[in-house]
């Protein structure tokens, strides 16, 4: 007897590209890149058009770069539900697995549609929570809870820490970096909504905090930094140290973007090669292999009274005319 | 810079084992089995009890073996509820991911909580396919395609073969051993329910047939059966020569028998240890690393429109007074 595990890529991906106020050219290769490492045979990407119905030059440049096979130009339900049943008409199959974040109306289309193919996750608003004491640079820590901001009031940016004098040093810079910058009215929007710097009473309990929120991204700047990332079991993508600022992460450093959110760190982490196959179960049983495990298979099938299941091994063993 | 992708188990994971009408020890034990293996803190585990409010004494066994450390008495919505919130008066934590077969309520309610919690894959009807020629047994393929009628009339058992000389063998087996069942009402409507026997033109069209429908069980009893076994690409678990049956994946041959049902094994296979636990991605980045990347890190930032995600990598570089 023998079990063997037997990896196989997906034959179809589809791939989210968010778009239509902004393109963001660097979440299509997150979400193809993996693909073509992985071997996916065919991968369609859709994203909406712009305002003018043009479609980002260097959203398109980055599709070339990653070979992608079908470009559908659509957002919202409809370019899920394109991906995920297909486009009979125009010669383009259905998926086996859809990828890749989006807005509300994407992620409720992509659970209408969990069982026609696979998903990754339910994308939430993104997050960002740092952890920080007074070894950390209140300079670093308030532009990265301002770049989390960028995205809207509907992301968290929370400031971690049990040192009240660092915790106001931030706001101070924090108002400081906000009167010189780009996108003031959105930034000031979302720094509006909710709680942003939790004073905590110390490490263990920050420790805690973090574990208990789980958050999408996680930036650690404090003192022993490795002892306390041992600790941290709960974060999508951690980012250790004063030169670790998550935009390295959203863009270079290698890890991927596509995170969990909304407490689902608790159970999944990045987006990945993967999620791009699957494992068969590949079981081969001779003769002697099968009388060898008969009594277990006939005793359990007996106890959950499934006498056809019985019979599937009996009758295998019996003499015949 | 240096990426870790850290592995961690789970905290908590809640297994639902179906129940009600009968009880499923082996159900229990292929959900909390890999959690053990994968290290998971805490597993809770759901299941209704029978009509006189009691619990089989075979689950409790199970149940015991595999230590669990929290069992809740409830079954359908309501037991997923439990597990995804949590029991706070009873103090029980919510768990991070629900995994286990159900009805279609306790599936449409693992689908709702999805977010909340992770889950595994939403559950339809079981399946079986043979793929079988004339070196098959017509008394074991028989046997076979009746243990998955036993499952209810929702659950299809086909047969797959290109040899009708054979294909009629199976049909005219397949009622001699219905005379003799122990489950007859059962097995009749279940096979009264939709096509039982599939006859295609040869080799090639059986497999893109599989292929095409992925199956959750796959038995193949063909000549040359490990060129054809090659070429299957879609199958949850798959058994291989004529002393494989689908019943001993159920039950004893080390395989998990919680499988993507629904064509979902196009994109997922087995629940296994994998899903008991998550990878973190961790970033180590110095300051001569993130100074590598930064032009990439700008380039992309400025293209995004995302200035605040460019300039929180600017300000670790510029001088201050």
């Amino acid at each position: 007897m023998e079990i063997e595990r037997r990896w196989a890529p997906l034959a179809r991906v589809g791939v989210y590209a968010p778009g239509g106020s902004a393109a963001y050219p660097s979440s299509l290769l997150m979400g193809v890149v993996p693909a073509r490492v992985a071997g996916v045979g065919t991968v369609v990407v859709a994203s909406p058009a712009d305002a003018e119905g043009g479609l980002n030059q260097t959203l398109l440049g980055a599709a070339a770069l990653v070979a992608v096979d079908v470009f559908i130009v659509a957002g919202g339900a409809q370019a899920i539900g394109a991906m995920a049943y297909g486009l009979p008409v125009l010669g383009v199959a259905p998926v086996d697995r859809l990828v890749g974040p989006g807005n509300p109306w994407v992620t409720a289309a992509k659970l209408e549609v969990f069982g026609e193919c696979g998903i990754d996750l339910p994308a939430g608003p993104s997050e960002v929570m740092v952890v920080a004491d007074g070894t950390a640079d209140p300079v670093h820590v308030a532009a990265d809870l301002l770049s989390q901001a960028e995205h809207g009031p509907d992301s968290p940016a929370l400031l971690v820490t049990w040192d009240a004098v660092f915790a106001a040093a931030v706001e101070v810079e924090l108002g400081r970096q906000l009167a010189a910058a780009a996108r003031r009215d959105i930034l000031e929007r979302s720094l509006a909504k909710g709680a942003l710097i939790v004073l905590v009473p110390g490490r263990d309990a920050a420790v805690g905090f973090v574990n208990a929120y789980a958050p999408e991204h996680l930036s650690v700047v404090v003192d022993d930094v490795e002892e306390a990332v041992a600790r941290l079991s709960n974060a999508g993508s951690l980012f250790v140290g004063p030169y670790a600022p998550e935009s390295a992460g959203d863009y270079a450093s290698g890890a991927n973007h596509v995170l969990p959110t909304g407490g689902l760190a608790r159970s999944c982490g990045a987006l990945s090669t993967e999620d791009y196959g699957k494992f068969i179960q590949v079981q081969r049983i001779s003769r002697e292999g099968l009388a060898a495990i008969r009594d277990s298979v006939e005793s359990i099938a007996q106890a959950e009274g499934l006498i056809a299941h019985k019979r599937a091994v009996e009758v295998r063993f019996e003499a015949r005319p």
